[in-house]
């Protein structure tokens, strides 16, 4: 039987923890007459010890949760030696195959590197707990009583690249909010992953919490991701983070309900009414601070009547910060003769996340002209307006479909920690269970718990 | 271009307000050289249109949307004549197919039940507006104040079987919530949704806001469903109304974000500890009050300590009701000589949502073997435990894994009104973005919005 087959949950592979006496047990789980593929069987087989493992976590107390994620940190630091040498081995990989600089930065781990993924696993464990918090609740005329109380969503899967410090973080988010998770890591990845999985899995051992909790399915490779995205009723969520590109597969390929995380075509609007000095401050902030993010800017849009004020400052400053720019005709015209090169904007250019030091450039008539151009291109992860003009700004703010939008500030602040939400799984781009960052809360459901003495409806 | 190939929102399609003026007006929006069928076409058309609806009713004044809840109710009163004489085609054809009593019950329109759907359409306009709320939101120590506002989701699509009543029920809800409502009902009520979608769209009209934020695409039939669920991008979330069948095929076929309602596999379970006396009120109000519905129990199971003195007794009472039950050997045991008619159960049953007179009843060894027996079979909608054990409460509370969980009371209590949520959109069996009944406020999303005066990320 496949677990595609069953909305809800599946009848034959959920009942590993014992089938129960009025059911004859193994009925519904005769082997099919053809056999699926290994890589198949292995990961849902992982998906199902994951499933069972949740089970313990959801009833397991906030102090036992946290033994285990000091103990994950604990561990992390003691295997140090063989966690780096694992990630000698892909950045070895990775420079053999032509990986760029910042992708190589993004995948290296040192002492230091891992003690900081060690410390942020401290901090998780410090966070409050999610799970058992009263969302809401009441009693109603006829004596019931309502709660509806947060629980663990049950089995994570997370679909990532190559940064092997999401696997920590991606386990201990999971564990922490009462989650088992199942991670597919990149393959450029593959050794750090490894290790640093099985460090999580002997540490969770160690502390008496279930070592299914935490599993991955690297080694079956993009067949064993795509059984993980079809694992309906095993899998209760699957939240992608990398690039458009990951995204989309994921989305395209999951039966598995997925939270779409990350990918971010952020604009910087000038409006007319800007403080200039401000707006060049933020527009530069938005690019340059840190451009390998999802919320660094990628377009920066002007209107019309500050064009020739600030095009050319806020150009030659990008410029010299070695941001490539690609602009329409107008911002041409408003630069002539500054010096600034610039190559002409494509439709790929307002489309794309560059993840890099290159901007999109483009003249707006009007604030609604602005919006539309947001509207079609954007991917709703996080827009600002810089703008001293109040009508403006509430305009902005209402029309504006993005999951945050930012008012004279940089866009860089979309974050779960600048946020205040303590540790952060993601920027959610979507708009159902969560938009924007997302925190511990955002991994859990709830449930409604209703307490009677013997209340019927007539 | 296939609006399926965006992640987020599509590029080509979504910009029908005007294309910005930076960018070339049909950029992207060149024909394919293979035209898609006329379904197609047209069914995005009407979503496209709604999206664009869907803008203005974003930013509509609660008053606005009042107001034209309002009209619908009117029009709705004005038109019973014409809805019920449209409902008569529907019944006719019903008839002439062999629908069963049930059914035709749940499709028949007449005077009185099209006053009470006005009177519920002005009940929720009553409704306090989700659209606005400020769920949370606090000042950074950097001097950044954040809120997080709920704002509509933008386009609901609902997918629904033969009930007349649901077409103005979720676009009321819709319209109230800020969303625009794209609908697919059953075949069988076709007559009656196409009347009642015109009255609708003519009161949305004549009350100033746009018709468009109510559709059908019931005359594109199936097809028309299958592009509905494939547009992503255009459509924000599907909400599938209707047994195990419909949702199955929803979830199974959409690109769209589906939010699960309805099928329930409910199940009641006395415990060793039970009143049986409360018990047995219990499970027959549980399963005889309104077979119909997905609040009913489908499963009846018995601690072993308890089957003799109370499944004679419940199983006459539910018998007497006109009950056909379904047991297995141990039941059946237990009500050897009492005269009570029953058929073995099979898996066939456990899995079964009746929505009528019919019951599968089991014995359990233990508290455990129920919990075990509900994980396996349940759909994930409402359980009930019936028991004076405090343990045992806690115990079922805790590790039964349903959107509602019932300690001594009827299942039938899940409910949005009995919940005091004020309308439904149905009940979620799902565990993301809603679960247990959904008011107003699941029909809705979030957004942030930062304001600050010139904050960088340093």
């Amino acid at each position: 039987m496949s677990v595609t087959s069953a909305v809800g949950r599946p009848s034959s592979s959920d009942d590993a923890s014992g089938a129960p006496a009025a059911v004859p047990p193994g009925s519904g789980a005769a082997p099919s007459s053809t056999r699926p593929p290994a890589a198949e069987v292995a990961v849902l087989e992982v998906c199902r010890r994951a499933r069972e493992a949740s089970r313990a976590l959801a009833t397991a107390l906030p102090a036992a949760k946290d033994a285990g994620l000091h103990a994950i940190a604990d561990a992390l630091v003691a295997a140090t030696d063989r966690i780096v040498a694992a990630n000698a081995e892909d950045i070895e990989r990775g420079q053999a195959s032509g990986m760029s600089a910042s992708l190589q930065d993004r995948l290296r781990l040192d002492a230091r590197r891992v003690a900081a993924i060690a410390d942020a696993v401290r901090d998780v464990a410090a966070l409050p707990d999610p799970v058992g918090e009263v969302v809401r609740g009441s009693t109603r005329p006829n004596g019931l009583r309502l709660r509806q109380v947060r629980v663990p969503l049950g089995v994570v899967g997370m679909v990532y690249e190559a940064r092997p410090n999401v696997t920590v973080d991606a386990a201990v988010l999971a564990l922490k909010s009462g989650n088992a998770a199942v991670l597919r890591g990149g393959s450029a990845a593959m050794s750090s992953n490894v290790a640093i999985v099985d460090v999580v899995r002997g540490a969770l051992a160690a502390s008496g919490l279930p070592a299914d909790a935490v599993a991955s399915i690297d080694e079956w490779g993009r067949e064993g991701a795509v059984h993980l995205m079809r694992a309906r009723g095993l899998v209760d969520v699957l939240v992608p983070r990398g690039g458009q590109d990951l995204i989309r597969t994921v989305v395209e390929s999951s039966t598995v309900p997925v939270i779409e995380t990350g990918w971010g075509n952020v604009h910087v609007y000038v409006d007319a009414a800007a403080d200039l000095d401000q707006a060049l401050a933020i527009a530069v902030n938005a690019k340059v601070q840190r451009p390998s993010v999802c919320n660094a800017a990628e377009t920066l849009l002007v209107h019309r009547e500050v064009a020739a004020a600030f095009l050319p400052r806020v150009l030659r400053e990008l410029a010299g910060a070695g941001v490539a720019l690609h602009v329409d005709d107008r911002v041409r015209e408003a630069v002539a003769g500054a010096g600034i090169a610039t190559t002409p904007a494509t439709d790929h250019d307002w489309a794309t996340e560059y993840v890099g030091l290159e901007l999109a450039v483009g003249v707006v008539d009007s604030l609604d002209d602005a919006v539309a151009h947001i509207r079609r291109w954007s991917s709703g992860h996080t827009e600002a307006i810089c703008t001293l003009d109040v009508r403006a700004a509430d305009r902005f703010v209402a029309e504006v479909d993005s999951a945050v939008v930012v008012v004279n500030a940089s866009t860089r602040w979309t974050d779960g920690a600048e946020f205040g939400l303590g540790a952060e799984v993601g920027i959610s781009t979507q708009k159902l269970h969560a938009r924007g960052p997302m925190g511990l809360a955002e991994l859990t459901s709830t449930k409604w718990v209703v307490t009677g003495d013997g209340q019927l409806r007539g």
